[in-house]
């Protein structure tokens, strides 16, 4: 997936995507141990050497969101720096795992955590990096937060993260499932993608003054929903994208990852399609020509329109949980405008 | 390593390790999806198929020592069960990780996760347990625990599992090394295996109404020398057990992990010891001939002797650093013979 920065992001201020890659790097630059290396590696700031890299466009997608929902309800991403440093570090804890179990060798245009350090070295380094993420929200104490909205941050991430390895754990079971209905799969994709990026919302909410709970559970119903959202516009992208399929997206194509178009087609496409989808999905590599026979296929039993009208879907009920967050007309136009391109930003 | 009970800790009520097994079960039976069967399997209560097991004798040597803690410190452990339940799920979310790392097919005498559930499922599974440790914690705000010793104490344990992990790091990267000092090795040994019972014992402290700040730290420290030593006697009892080697054992010993009387050789035996050492123990696996002779070659050096005679200054320490906790004679003698036992477990 293309990388998104926070200074991108509609209506959030340049110097937020810079404060966050400040509050990021003092965390992790300033440790000694080259463990801390490989996190700067996945955070997109050195090579493989530890050598600096000259353009550095990572994603943050995920913090971006919570310094928008920040922004959104009282006006200013500040608050809120140290809870998107944790989100984005649960993020990139996950990437680095995921990498190792779906077998990606690349990440981004370079190589994989794994693919360079070796499976244990990966493994470890996201563990580290999983301690991390709360270790930014304890300095929140620094900053004068109370400990009871400390210990809320960090049960709002702990439970957002936890629903994130229960995504993931559907994700891998179904890859031997041929059968599986269009609601397991958005469960599985609510858990795995939504909550992480609810929780990011949520947290945004949380940090700013003026977050009133019913905000905050608004802003998480609204992030969970887009995240959702993103994942299917990847799944659509990965068969019809305007850009060639990246190493994770290829990735997932060549492990049987399920993505809602093929789950819809052998859900509900007739028996003939349905069989030679089976034959086609249990082969052990899909090859691009593969690929395009079952693109074909998804497009004449309206899976890819299945899919494009879940997306929007999954979008209106964005918006609609927006609108009951009791924001004002900027800030709602503002993460209205960011919804699309979070959910965009997978093509 | 075989278990050991907390049952079986002297001093320590029966009745602790009854109640620190029900507040496991609670967090974690209850939920429904089989990504939760896969960490009761890791925590000994049922089998690959989730059928119960019979008799079940899972280690929580790190749960107990928190528990220990806490009855030294005010005769209670009650205070201390969530702590101790956190501690337990990080050790056993990092164990998980581990067999992955290092390949072990086998723990505690059964299949690892990995080897069962494949990678994948595993790496995501000790992702879940890691997020559930914390998630203990949070519950302590039910038992009216102020919501900053709750931030205390969690940050405690992300600190502790942060230190695992550093020291999990140089465990990976010493494999490839043959030079290495004691030092470096040694402090590899406290930050892989001291941390986190450093983290137990203070843990206990905190839990506990009578808890200083100096009980505190001198458990910690007492805990962390403890860990070490353990970690000393496995490395010793590789070699000279009076037991089979596990697999664990035999893992390391096998991945060329390094061990206390290895890195002693290697760093001040006679040239041909160090060339006849490095010879051997750069061949892929290492057969139990080759264990054989290597060990008499670790007794001829003085290396068997250093490692005991470093085992015991830890012990020592350990017991010097319980000494300054300003616990009562019984509590003081309680720990004294509980870290016999611990570091005598790993035999």
């Amino acid at each position: 997936m293309k990388g998104t920065l926070a200074l991108e992001m509609p209506g959030l201020p340049v110097m937020a995507n810079v404060e966050l890659e400040n509050a990021l790097r003092k965390l992790i630059a300033e440790r000694g141990l080259p463990l801390y290396r490989m996190m700067g590696f996945q955070l997109g700031w050195v090579d493989e050497k530890g050598e600096p890299l000259n353009h550095p466009s990572p994603d943050r997608t995920h913090g971006a969101l919570a310094l928008a929902s920040a922004q959104a309800v009282s006006g200013d991403f500040r608050p809120a720096i140290r809870y998107a440093v944790a989100v984005e570090l649960v993020e990139n804890f996950s990437e680095i795992h995921v990498d190792v179990e779906d077998g990606n060798t690349e990440r981004a245009g370079r190589s994989s955590i794994w693919w360079t350090w070796g499976p244990a070295q990966a493994i470890n380094a996201g563990d580290g990096m999983h301690a991390m993420a709360r270790l930014a929200l304890y300095d929140l104490r620094l900053d004068g937060t109370t400990p009871d909205r400390v210990a809320a941050a960090l049960k709002t991430l702990d439970e957002a993260t936890l629903r994130l390895c229960e995504g993931e754990y559907l994700d891998i079971a179904y890859q031997e499932r041929l059968a599986l209905s269009v609601n397991d799969f958005l469960e599985m994709a609510e858990a795995r993608s939504g909550a992480l990026f609810g929780c990011a919302a949520r947290l945004g909410a949380m940090a700013s003054p003026q977050g009133t709970p019913q905000a905050a559970d608004s802003l998480a119903e609204f992030g969970s929903k887009l995240g959702t959202a993103r994942q299917v516009a990847g799944d659509i992208a990965a068969f019809w994208g305007e850009h060639e399929r990246d190493q994770v997206q290829q990735g997932r194509l060549i492990a049987k990852k399920k993505n809602l178009p093929v789950v819809h087609a052998m859900a509900t496409a007739d028996a003939t399609t349905r069989r030679r989808l089976g034959d086609l999905y249990v082969q052990r590599v899909l090859d691009p020509s593969a690929i395009k026979t079952v693109a074909g296929m998804l497009e004449a039993s309206g899976s890819r329109r299945f899919a494009q009208d879940t997306l929007a879907r999954l979008l209106a009920e964005a918006d609609s949980a927006l609108a009951s967050a009791g924001l004002d007309q900027k800030g709602t136009e503002m993460l209205r405008m960011a919804a699309r391109q979070i959910a965009g930003a997978t093509g």
